[in-house]
């Protein structure tokens, strides 16, 4: 990363004491240093970022994975790098920790820091019927079509480019992007996927009686998932924080956004160590 | 089954015309053969089902598994003896079909089949700070406690008699009996359990970062599922059919039911036949 | 466990020091105790152990599970109940530790202790084209038959009493004792059966494009394992330790065998403490 | 595929009576199209294929899936495209069949068909204590490196560049190329992989005791698997076809080969449809 910082914007949890403190002793130390600062709140509730009338260099999101892939979706399309300074439980987007933040900082402003590129998925959705979309949006970890809370067993017919894939009768399907290989994916069954990969994962969410081993895809061809008739209720949530009601004939239509995710690392990082850390990866006793 | 036959009762799922015509022409064919019997509605919304006045020596149910699922919990606890005929998809749970219950209805009279039983499930809901139950009900494939269309990843403290077996992380749990193991629990990725056994299977749904394998255990101890603080929605539901809303520190108590179900079946019929029928083993092509 | 215990035989891991030091304190102990005690040896090559002239009441194994495993086979059908004294890794047959082994044993002599009944496979190899058995044998945690070490696929037809279920394409197939189920049938997939459960568990190690999930059975029927022809090597080992080569045509059958094994437990001990103890439960960090 | 065909090699599967005989075919109906054309036989024993002094501008492989695993090993880094025809059983690397050559040849003589790049394994072998290289060879579609046919559990250490993966304890590890994820990779429980994607994938053959997903990864990094102290026998084995022993210490370092196999495809050949015609996606029944 080389490109000088001259502006800053800090995005804490909307209504976290712990992420607002520290904003303030991170805001303090980056002042001193004669950095831009301002600090923002980030609100699960609405789609917006308010970033500012400058575009900041870059964001440092204080909270934990959840506010990371909030705020990526967000701000995904102005290109500017993001980190993390992990406020939760897991923290795997994250690159630093309320301990450590001072060292990554002054590896960020000395240039010592690398970016990566991270594909996001962006959806279409058709109505029944409708040539024209309905809506459409974007999710960094995953994009999930599921069963309800009552009803059992969906059918979703699964196509990519021209090619049909057949029907699944599953509780749902995750497409995940490599960085969310880490989440849902890999609680399904899917594989981990290296992150910087321009590639997706279909994987299948307890299929009955039918054989649909984990995919892993290029973006080449669009993903098309559709709902079919008489189901109970189906949902499509993206990264497991939004989410909205299918119903019989709509069609979910999903590719590669524009724009890339960029997050920010220290020179120590790796993929490997974040995996051991995080437990996904547990040698024997 | 040695005892003789005077009086059956046939059971319809509601609405289903093809289901009332069959059921008339049985009725007739029974009639003929002066033995007793009436047909009955089954709704899907109410848990009680009306068998007459007088108890029936045997119920045969015309529909899918549902159907069957949805009479054997209702008239648990009565003893008599159920055979299904399939109207429906994959009919693991039904002994004849459309075409040859002329042929298994003269087996049953002529005292040609063959009685099974089929361990089901109790469960006792303790809402919070409460020590007296709150409700109760049955299950006859499985119990499933897991989380609402939109959230992800609940919390349970899973407990077998003294023990904790700890908290789990996932999309839920399912408990089955051996006849449900063939469901839900297949599914998730449990094991196929003979019918007769004696047992249960406890099998988490996409479990997240803990190591949980499919559990086969006795009924020796009572299982208990408590609801961690801080979940999204909490569901249970009784053989994917009926459920409700848990809440935090909601605890489910699971054991066996004081009257199995008695399955009718044909002489020729067999466990290992309907594995392969119903697609559950599939040879290399 | 009520009977007098008079009599007890230590069995060490031949060739292994710490154990036979760990013996000779032992065997102080007891002997300081009026107990009857002598020490033996257990070698892997050999499938017979000596225990004395005099049965002893009761045999503490010195060693890890390979050890127990090795022991139980040999001792199988004595009806003499064993302890462990675990010197290995897992230890998950193991009761007592050389740290804790001395309120374990005061435990046993006061009569505080338990005794767990497990259930032992015996297979009959009748070879290709032979009605007469060409051998038989014991196996305490599995009997495996399993592809050579560079042969890719094999093909194996398995029946369950006059059922086929057909041919499975696969790295071979585990039998698993409920006892074994902790051991190489969780590796391949299959479930955590409750120890005292009297059934077995067939799991397919890495099944090629066919359907066959762990099957839980009954020991009501036999199982019937063929070797299917134009496959590579073939070998069937016992408890992971002794095994042999396979040919085309050749049929193990699988049942139980007629005693038990008698496993002695602290009254604290519980099958799912162990589970958690040695990792095969881990919570959510 | 735009060149001009001038010369086509046809390669039997040695021994092979219907591969020769329809080799015979093949080659009158080339020859009576003016190209040049000629038969030779491949030996599974023999690591060198000998294409002939003129090299042919395509190969023709008359066999299933290992004659053209073998094939393929043995001409690369010659840059010259194959197509299968097939013999064998489930043919996922052919193109076309006995029945449907002609038109298929019809096709590649007609300029209609297209080459689809895929990575080929290179594998290094260090003895260990050495610093030069034992040996090296390629695989097409997995390295695995397993136990024995009598041994349990080998422990091997996973690097991915500089960075420790750990130790695994397991029966093995399939290293798989895109194209051999539907082979061993997908038994293991490893995802499907488009074929043309630059990755290979790493997949656990029953680990035990520890949490390892597969891992789909970029061939940035050398991937290295050392044999830990105190297994028993351990293999390395190429495509399930060739292998031999592994020492305690020994370090097997795995790339891409600097050249990929060129496979020819008619226009209408579809990765979907071909993992659906191969019962590798199997819908709901």
């Amino acid at each position: 990363m080389n490109a000088l910082i001259r502006h800053i914007t800090l995005v804490v949890k909307a209504g976290n004491n712990n992420a607002r403190n520290l904003a303030r002793k991170i805001s303090t130390w980056i002042d001193a240093r004669n950095v831009h600062v301002h600090i923002v709140e980030n609100t699960m509730d609405c789609e917006v970022l308010e970033l500012g009338r400058e575009k900041p260099d870059c964001v440092i999101v204080l909270g934990g994975d959840g506010t990371m892939l909030s705020v990526a979706r967000k701000i995904n399309g102005h290109g500017i790098p993001l980190l993390g300074v992990n406020l939760g439980n897991v923290g795997f987007l994250t690159e630093t920790t309320p301990l450590a933040w001072q060292q990554t900082l002054e590896d960020l402003l000395a240039n010592r820091c690398t970016v990566s590129s991270r594909v996001v998925l962006e959806y279409t959705l058709y109505k029944r019927g409708h040539s024209e979309p309905s809506c459409s949006g974007k999710a960094f970890n995953d994009l999930v079509v599921n069963r309800g809370s009552l009803a059992r067993l969906i059918t979703l017919q699964v196509s990519y480019g021209d090619q049909c894939l057949g029907c699944v009768r599953a509780d749902g399907l995750i497409i995940s992007t490599p960085t969310g290989s880490t989440g849902y994916g890999v609680s399904g069954g899917g594989p981990l996927v290296y992150p910087d990969l321009d590639v997706f994962i279909l994987t299948p969410i307890c299929p009955f009686l039918n054989t649909f081993a984990p995919l892993v895809l290029p973006f080449d061809q669009t993903l098309a998932i559709r709902v079919e008739p008489n189901n109970g209720e189906v949902y499509l949530t993206l990264d497991g924080q939004k989410g909205f009601c299918l119903e019989d004939g709509d069609r979910v239509e999903i590719g590669r956004a524009k724009t890339p995710i960029k997050l920010i690392h220290s020179a120590a990082s790796s993929y490997i160590t974040k995996l051991k850390a995080k437990g996904f990866i547990k040698e024997y006793p």
